[in-house]
């Protein structure tokens, strides 16, 4: 086995801890051992990529670099930046010809979806991408609940549009189990939205 | 006439000059008056999503970010960050129902575009959207020459591959001109990649 000089085991998340610095609350419930939605979306993507089933990453947080340092024999260091505003969703890429474009969403809500975890330029966007054929859609897991479903952006836009009309402000789980599709969350891959792709397909067609 | 207070006149490139600071040498022959080949891209990416007519971004460069400071009333500042080897290629999008993959990338040579500005790590990550169905390529710009060239996945894996088994470093002109697409400059949009894509696509149909 693998070991740091500290004599602690080789692990990879000890790794990539630093990336999760970020990361909103976690639920600790037995069913995603306290995983973020994230890191579970990104696992599904490893391995669909180690498989070449898909391939889907996640885009950079986009920021503004205002000041880097060049030291001697190491490695630049960005000392001064800011976060920006994202004009797209987090993920994308392509199966199976199909352009894949989609948001991770995550709500400690049990009976609602609330809508303003959603941005107008998201929408904005996969409403673009769903004018060029691509298919568009969320992600969302209800962390309490241990579910979790694929979205279509019709139904979220609907609902967005709806709100703006002056409606409610969010998707009732009922609308979720009718009109989207359940991800029942397993262990290689972890949250298998492929398969999800598929019923939408073949549903819509 | 928008001014700035210092009595400058309103410019967009004065705001986005930051965003340059890492770019390499440039050109100020008058056929591009300067610009990098990306600002090129992004601007063309630009005149496509305001027409509808492909939804296309740069992907941000991807930061490891390892400190943050929240001052009160202010935007968060990034204090310490590195940069990361990315996965991807920079641009990717929806066309028509496509998966658009590519990379853009500027010789100053006058007879032969060099292999080492190609990284492993592009060449798998477009040999995998290839094997996906998706559209991968190379934008190439002879800065000296003011020729910009839509080389096709299949021709430079295949100098990527001779190069690998001891053959020739370098794509010459004369290839490009046989095997690629070449894309005259207008005004917008700048660089129609788009058209030379449906000449790929009708091309190996």
């Amino acid at each position: 086995m693998l070991k740091y000089p500290n004599g602690k085991p080789y692990n990879p998340k000890n790794i990539t801890s630093k990336n999760t610095m970020n990361k909103k609350s976690k639920d600790f419930s037995f069913g995603n051992r306290g995983k973020t939605l994230e890191d579970e979306i990104n696992e599904t993507n490893a391995y669909y990529l180690s498989r070449q089933i898909a391939i889907i990453h996640k885009k950079p947080v986009p920021i503004q670099i205002v000041k880097v340092e060049y030291p001697k024999r190491s490695a630049a260091v960005i000392r001064e930046a800011y976060f920006r505003t994202p004009s797209t969703t987090d993920y994308n890429g392509v199966w199976n010809g199909y352009y894949i474009d989609f948001e991770a969403k995550e709500t400690e809500s049990t009976t609602s979806f609330p809508l303003k975890n959603v941005h107008e330029h998201q929408i904005t966007h996969m409403k673009n991408v769903v004018n060029q054929q691509g298919i568009a859609f969320t992600i969302v897991r209800f962390s309490k609940l241990n579910r979790y479903f694929l979205l279509p952006f019709s139904v979220l836009y609907e609902a967005w549009s709806n709100m703006k009309k002056g409606g409610r402000k969010s998707i009732p789980l009922g609308t979720f189990e009718s009109k989207s599709y359940e991800i029942i969350p397993g262990y290689n891959p972890r949250i298998d939205y492929i398969s999800a792709i598929k019923k939408l397909i073949s549903g819509e067609n």
